[in-house]
């Protein structure tokens, strides 16, 4: 129906690009897909760069190259760099032949550097002054690109040597007051802080968070300018680390969204439910083992949620707070033993202060003061367990260098329930046993 | 051994405030507090005010008034208000009134929002230019003021009317390139983007990271400029918002860290603990009700913690991916539905895939397609469960004005354990009575 295409295109051209993005997220596929290529390229450009990359790649695939080219003309290295990858193999070296040459060498020199790192995220949007420049002559090179948009946000330059290596900066405030005459070697500031093209975007982004940089240049191996990081970048990819944390812990892809279509999530979620299933049935052999005891006193399977869930939950408490302290560099692999010991003392305390209650309520519940204390002493050792296991496995799974978050969260609760379960019904064994309880 | 105190001297006074503050959160209190009033006033306020809230109350508190008004002299506003909190009543009015009267007076404009505002987060170190004002003449201010550090950062400078209302924005860019005698009300430009003083200071992080702003100015009810929010201060916000959610997910305070100090930590997390165990109790008298069944058919106990381990890791999932997209805004109430309609799809379909499995490993396992069919339909059930309770529990919280992260995971897997318990042994039951399976 193309006549309801004008009243779309009416409201969506007073939006702010990324609220337009908004709004292509949450169209159909097919309606977007129709209502793109009538949008002015330079906006409909802008949108694209601010969409999540499933619906980026199901939108620009969509699209023949003739309509491509216009659009990603009309977008920053930066933005094109960011677009590009979602892109088939042979429509990606299409529209990247169709890019005009300067725009085309800027993209392929972002592209040179891998997602997650300072190199991936960076913008090659910055003004680069020579040393030996005058401010006269640094006046008149921003006043020729104030239309640019090169240096919309900049309150620093940076001035590199005729090897294009980074040597100083000069605030724009120095720019105002210094004479004419003077050379950037004698006003600038020769003490700059950087980034290595190859550091890795989580650390650039505490680094953001810890110096309170609003912008960092980065350097290529040879200590030559490519590009500026800017805050905002770094609080992207902040949000995207935390989202990532949250969701490998329990087994999802760490992109998943609330409206992700369920194909694609069912495809990220299933894989790891199985092997929680896997998990599972492991605890439930352990189980298994003691169903002849279940069989004579069945009120030890009434306690079987209890152990298993104060386990589960104790073990969660002290796993998010590693996960989330070794991903904020709040802990290093040295302070393991510190983290354990403190977490092995709150194992302790807990496991006490349930444990008594839980103990109690057995014995009472079920007129059994041996259920009372078997209880009691597995919710102690389940606790113990939970704080092990909830320090262990992230140091562990950092140790194999593997994301510390990594569906740790169904190790941890394995671990909580193989042990409770042993503890509860082995020493319930026992108690059978001496005292034929 | 005050012999021992330059050694620490000399390596701490080279340390970037930030980095200071790192090691001063790693020394023992008594070490820091003998260490901190030995450390030039302006280095020892600066990391004061990075450190964490809970070491910065015992390090404040442990000084004398007249080693705190000091201390606190050296630093910008923004931090003074921010560390004045962490004392007791009686400390903090005595340092106030230490200060000198402009800073007291700074202090406590910026101490009259909120601390999980935008007025809260703000700094009030800008320039605020006169719109009848002239070039020369801001270039004259800015001269004059380059000494005091209020613009380091900045690129862009806020205009105001008389009344101090903001009316418009100039960069710093223009300054270099327009005509001295051009008034401010010519060259600004108009449309400033700005945040309301009371704002929520999760959404203005928000703001941040959708519009990619480096710094927005902020106004009171009345219209005028009270502070500016700088880029950075949004990523602390957004690092700490994401913590707190992952935290209050499980049943932490939102501020616990890996080596804060056990009996902190038992505080905030037994509570919890306490009430995951009323509704572990929950689950427990959902297997007790069955305690009959059970006795007759022991391989029920075995799958006990099968359904109680999908049912909760599926029932995660879903919570994960709602939890952290209502805090990001990437789903408002509105989609609840829609969003509700994609889980129960994901919980159909995963439950049909688990379900088969655990089904046939049921009947091969214990030799009783009666089992198989029952733990099946069980499985089924219970991830529809899942499903269901992952997205309405943090809707509801949000609904009820609780934040939607709330001890989600403790509500969540007490409707799983109990609904999984009660199919599943319902079930049982049935299939007993009917087949005498």
């Amino acid at each position: 129906m193309p006549d309801t295409i004008p009243a779309y295109l009416h409201e969506f051209l007073r939006l702010h690009p990324a609220d337009l993005a908004d709004r292509l997220q949450r169209l159909s596929l097919e309606e977007a897909q129709r209502i793109l290529p009538e949008l002015p390229a330079d906006l409909a450009a802008s949108a694209l760069a601010e969409l999540e990359h499933d619906r980026q790649r199901e939108l620009l695939s969509a699209l023949p190259t003739q309509k491509l080219a216009p659009l990603l003309a009309e977008l920053p290295p930066k933005l094109v760099a960011e677009v590009l990858p979602s892109l088939e193999p042979i429509a990606r070296r299409a529209a990247l032949s169709a890019l005009p040459g300067d725009q085309r060498e800027r993209v392929q020199g972002l592209l040179r550097y891998a997602p997650d790192t300072a190199g991936g995220i960076m913008s090659d949007r910055f003004i680069a002054l020579r040393d030996d420049m005058t401010v006269e002559q640094v006046r008149e090179l921003l006043r020729e690109q104030a239309q640019e948009e090169r240096i919309e946000d900049v309150a620093y330059l940076y001035v590199t040597d005729t090897g294009g290596r980074l040597v100083g900066v000069v605030s724009l405030r120095d720019l105002l007051f210094r004479r004419s005459e003077r050379r950037m070697t004698e006003i600038m500031n020769r003490g700059v802080q950087f980034l290595n093209a190859t550091d890795d975007q989580e650390k650039t982004a505490l680094q953001f968070e810890h110096y309170h940089y609003l912008g960092l240049p980065v350097l290529d191996t040879a200590g030559r300018l490519v590009g500026v990081v800017k805050a905002t970048d770094a609080l992207e990819v902040a949000q995207a680390e935390a989202t990532e944390d949250m969701q490998l812990m329990v087994g999802l892809s760490g992109e998943e969204r609330a409206l992700t279509p369920w194909p694609t999530a069912i495809r990220r979620r299933l894989p790891w439910l199985y092997i929680n299933l896997v998990t599972a049935f492991l605890a439930a052999s352990v189980v298994n083992l003691f169903e002849g005891t279940i069989a004579k006193w069945t009120a030890l399977a009434v306690f079987l949620p209890i152990i298993a869930g104060q386990g589960g939950n104790a073990g969660m408490q002290t796993l998010t707070v590693i996960v989330r302290d070794l991903a904020l560099g709040e802990i290093s692999v040295g302070d393991g033993r510190r983290a354990l010991a403190k977490e092995m003392m709150l194992g302790l305390v807990n496991g006490l202060a349930i444990g008594v209650v839980v103990g109690l309520i057995g014995w009472w519940w079920k007129a059994s003061p041996a259920l009372g204390f078997v209880a009691f002493a597995a919710m102690l050792l389940n606790q113990l367990s939970a704080a092990f296991a909830g320090v262990a496995i992230p140091f562990g799974l950092k140790a194999l260098r593997v994301d510390p978050a990594l569906a740790s969260s169904i190790f941890v609760t394995t671990v909580t329930d193989v042990a409770g379960f042993f503890f509860f019904l082995g020493l319930a064994l026992l108690a059978m046993r001496w005292f034929g309880a």
